[in-house]
């Protein structure tokens, strides 16, 4: 099977030029099959703040409403994606955005939650991986923005993070799929204070042990516990394996050179 | 060969939802392959003004600096070209929504002028049929957004008639490929305040009589010429046939049941 790499960068890195230039490059250079999954960024708060559009958090979630629908989907899936495939073709990148609504993409759902009402939130039901599978096959590399629809005509604002997570699950019948988080960390970290201490390989085993409470604390960041849930579901659904570091490491991180590796090999 | 219909819809389309819907229901019922190209509306203009971002105009014409175009680019290519897919896509038409630097759609480099600085504005070089036409081969309709870009990184703010038009030109080795513009007219009339005068076909020996002067002006609306002129050279480049009428008829502007149909035969 071929290599697939779905990679997916946040808001840190969007919102940072030069950061944002150096994780292109990298990118454009990766030889082989590859998928970038972006996040919001800053643009949308300040334009919606310019806007006058109040932003309403609950649960420290931000509530999507109509105009916040619009905002988004004009920034995540015009400005951020239309940038990022104009700086990838100019890197000699063939690259082509697309939002969940392209080609049938990502199908969604309004999220139901029994006392919060979310607004325009999606949450992923199916993932069309023929269509990402034509364009793959033609060197021709996809930038998701985070934008789903429901298939009645309404798009939905869908964490990009799960977004990273369907695609890699769909793909890997298809390819040997590596699905990359890129953050702010050099990787998960034994201590949080300390950038060096990045875990290099985390398999089911020693994720145990990871957990188990010392001094009634797991030994890894409670905050890293979540991610790891997630990375572990990947490889469970055939993702080859998940690595998690930071955006300006990209090319190590693919090399095994850098981040934690999560797998269960 | 098979038939290609290249539908160009304007702002004022846009602009109404009802005729919106009205126009993508009969897009969508088209049997075979199509490409929508629309132009703005008024959504930037309006954005434009709430975010205090003054519009330059010269000689008729908008200048697109930075600002506008990161404007356009979250107008043209986000919110009206992901809500048209979302829409086509909830009336069973599979449609795929993007701009000139999605998969190297369209490259095109910024308009050279002596005395005028149009900014950001991009003139059509070259448009890759293939990617549409890979597209098209497995029924998904193409919905495009007028933004282009340079190939270095620069998006371009591009006119949507040329757009269309260019288009149709490429696609025209591959397909028997019709050219439909809509516009608020029922067609090209010959006499402009009467919406019965339309004209049903214009051929080039029709075309030379109706440019010729009567009392000192031509038989046709001066404002018409370079429209015709524009479909003219678009046969003459292998397009099949022009169409020019009502968004709202586009089903038999199609069947050839209403508009002005421009051909060589």
């Amino acid at each position: 099977m071929d290599k697939l790499f779905v990679i997916k960068i946040g808001g840190n890195v969007i919102d940072d030029e030069n950061s944002l230039s150096i994780l292109l490059k990298q990118f454009a250079s990766i030889d082989g099959k590859k998928i970038l999954v972006h996040g919001g960024g800053k643009l949308a708060t300040r334009l919606a703040a310019k806007m006058e559009i109040p932003q309403q958090m609950v649960d420290g979630r931000r509530i999507t409403d109509a105009e916040t629908l619009k905002i988004v989907t004009m920034v995540y899936a015009g400005y951020i994606n239309k940038n990022i495939v104009a700086q990838l073709q100019s890197q000699a990148c063939n690259a082509i955005g697309l939002c969940g609504a392209d080609a049938g993409l990502i199908l969604a759902h309004k999220r139901q939650h029994p006392t919060i009402d979310f607004g325009f939130v999606g949450d992923v039901d199916t993932v069309n991986a023929v269509i990402l599978k034509t364009l793959l096959d033609q060197s021709i590399a996809v930038v998701i923005a985070p934008i789903t629809h429901d298939e009645k005509g309404q798009l939905l604002n869908t964490n990009a993070d799960t977004i990273a997570q369907e695609i890699a699950k769909a793909m890997s019948n298809s390819y040997e799929t590596h699905l990359i988080y890129t953050f702010e960390k050099a990787g998960v970290l034994l201590d949080v204070t300390d950038e060096n201490s990045v875990i290099p390989r985390i398999d089911p085993i020693y994720y145990k042990k990871l957990k188990e409470p010392v001094d009634g604390h797991s030994r890894i960041f409670a905050g890293m516990i979540p991610k790891l849930d997630n990375a572990f579901a990947a490889v469970d659904s055939g993702v080859k394996e998940v690595i998690i570091g930071k955006a300006e490491q990209l090319k190590e991180l693919i090399a095994g050179k850098a981040g934690t590796t999560i797998s269960n090999d």
